[in-house]
């Protein structure tokens, strides 16, 4: 560790807002700065830029320091070996921090959750993928193919199957099923044919489909069994995606913390339960726990860990100081 | 049945071309017309008005006539009740038909494939849906939502769970399949990642999608397990279509001929054996047909049933003057 590093910083940059924190080499935190999103597939790349600087200048002020000494940028999209290399030449002349660190944001959910230490975070939100670190520091990603050809256990694939639940309630194929009203309450509709109009008519579909999985939630909350079965269902896709991540980073005979990220599992016991019988049918320790740390402190931690700090020695300084921030 | 009447028309309108048939009562075919494409939510109403207009007077050429007596006009897009008002509005002062009657393209397609006689279709083309028709001239459909709600066994739900299963082979969630090498070699690319740039990236996503069967169902030929399993579910949910379809019409007592339309079913006994296991699961007399004729020519039978004229003292002459068309 060089004694002449003072500032390590980490950034989560997404497709709603961009999220700078800065800490000393203690863990201490000494600022955090809040900017617009920084997804550049959606704002571009100048705006990205832009974004990262404003978060950064913002949570360097009343430290005296004009640089930082390491930075982490955890950004969402960074999905390809290209991603890669277009993100690393555009910041090539960044004069905000003497070394730059690039992670998709899954890695950097992944070291705050767990506060540095092996572990698996499954995300279930409007997508959903999940990933691991294990002792060797080895990552693995699973799943996260987008709408069309993954998100196990996301929102939008709860409104998906919802809605298809209903048409076919409407077809004669299934069941009737609670999920129906909710849905027409929720769209603002009273006809099954205007399910159509309302879903491909709408202008960011995969949101709007998204936006209906509390429909299956509560529905599966009042006891519905479709409702109750779609969710299982889905679990299982998300416990196999878990399943794989252990599998390939050989911590299958290991405890492992499992963190539940993402709107999916706000649900509570009616999502958490069906994923926890699906772990259990594994027979292998898994313990679903809440995050430690949101991820813009997983990418200071990575800084951290990138210059020698052992986390476990300054733990307690991360939590007192984030403590104090809010 | 009136005298006065001279010629009945038929037309097929969709998403690539318009086809008009005109016939005299004793059902000859007098001429056939074809114009450009008249999906209106895809060209818009003018330019579906005109497809319509040059498709019946090429095929009024040679006649002599300047007026069709009835003209059943089937339309892909008339989903809803909403699509049929405003489509009945736009044909108010339409002066080359006598009466018009419109009717979903599944519905002239329908009595094509059976030469106006009781029975069901299931189209499987990019998209998917049953429909049937019964003695009571009741009517049915089943299926159909979509491509992202629905299409169950559809080229668009093949390409789709088949990319699913390479992207699964990549994660060391499933077994390694013969699907990949033929995605790879039909999209140009040589590594996973592309996949993601390939399909979100197309500019007709669904269409790019659909473009995939074939992969899926060449890896079944060659006796690949997944791609088996693929077209076996997917045909499960095809079957339950057209059971529900069945039911609906009171139909599960009688001899059933399910007509297969579409490109899915070009794939050959790889996929009509799976569908032909799946219906004799469910213990029913079904038997699955080729259409006798295609949906302009169902049209046309439409407008002469609408008239009075029976069908089968009739449908030789369907046949022989078509024959002669070509």
């Amino acid at each position: 560790m060089g004694d002449w590093m003072k500032i390590v910083g980490g950034i989560d940059g997404g497709a709603t807002k961009t999220e700078c924190v800065l800490m000393d080499i203690q863990g201490n935190i000494l600022g955090r700065g809040l900017a617009g999103p920084s997804n550049y597939h959606v704002v571009g790349i100048n705006n990205t830029i832009k974004a990262i600087r404003k978060s950064i200048i913002e949570s360097l002020k009343n430290i005296g320091e004009r640089k930082i000494d390491y930075l982490t940028i955890g950004l969402a999209g960074l999905d390809t070996k290209r991603d890669f290399k277009y993100i690393e030449r555009s910041f090539q002349n960044f004069d905000l921090a003497n070394r730059l660190d690039f992670k998709h944001d899954s890695i950097i959910a992944l070291i705050g959750a767990h506060a540095g230490k092996p572990g698996i975070i499954v995300i279930a939100g409007t997508g959903s993928v999940a990933a691991g670190i294990n002792r060797d520091k080895k990552y693995v990603r699973v799943g996260g193919w987008g709408y069309l050809l993954g998100d196990e256990g996301s929102a939008f694939t709860l409104g998906r199957r919802g809605l298809m639940a209903v048409l076919r309630e409407y077809d004669g194929r299934g069941a009737s099923t609670k999920i129906t009203r909710r849905i027409f309450d929720k769209l603002g509709i009273d006809d099954y044919e205007d399910i159509i109009i309302k879903i491909y008519g709408a202008e960011r579909i995969v949101e709007k489909v998204a936006s209906l999985a509390p429909c299956v939630t509560d529905a599966a909350k009042e006891g519905d069994s479709i409702a109750i079965n779609i969710i299982y269902e889905e679990m299982e896709k998300v416990g196999e995606l878990i399943y794989t991540v252990a599998k390939r980073l050989d911590m299958l005979d290991e405890d492992i913390s499992v963190a539940m990220i993402g709107g999916v599992f706000r649900a509570g016991e009616v999502v958490i339960g069906s994923l926890r019988k699906v772990l259990n049918r594994y027979e292998l320790k898994f313990k679903l726990i809440e995050p430690l740390f949101p991820p813009s402190i997983g990418a200071a931690i990575w800084s951290l860990q990138s210059i020698g700090v052992k986390v476990n020695d300054i733990i307690n300084n991360i939590e007192n100081s984030l403590e104090m921030l809010d």
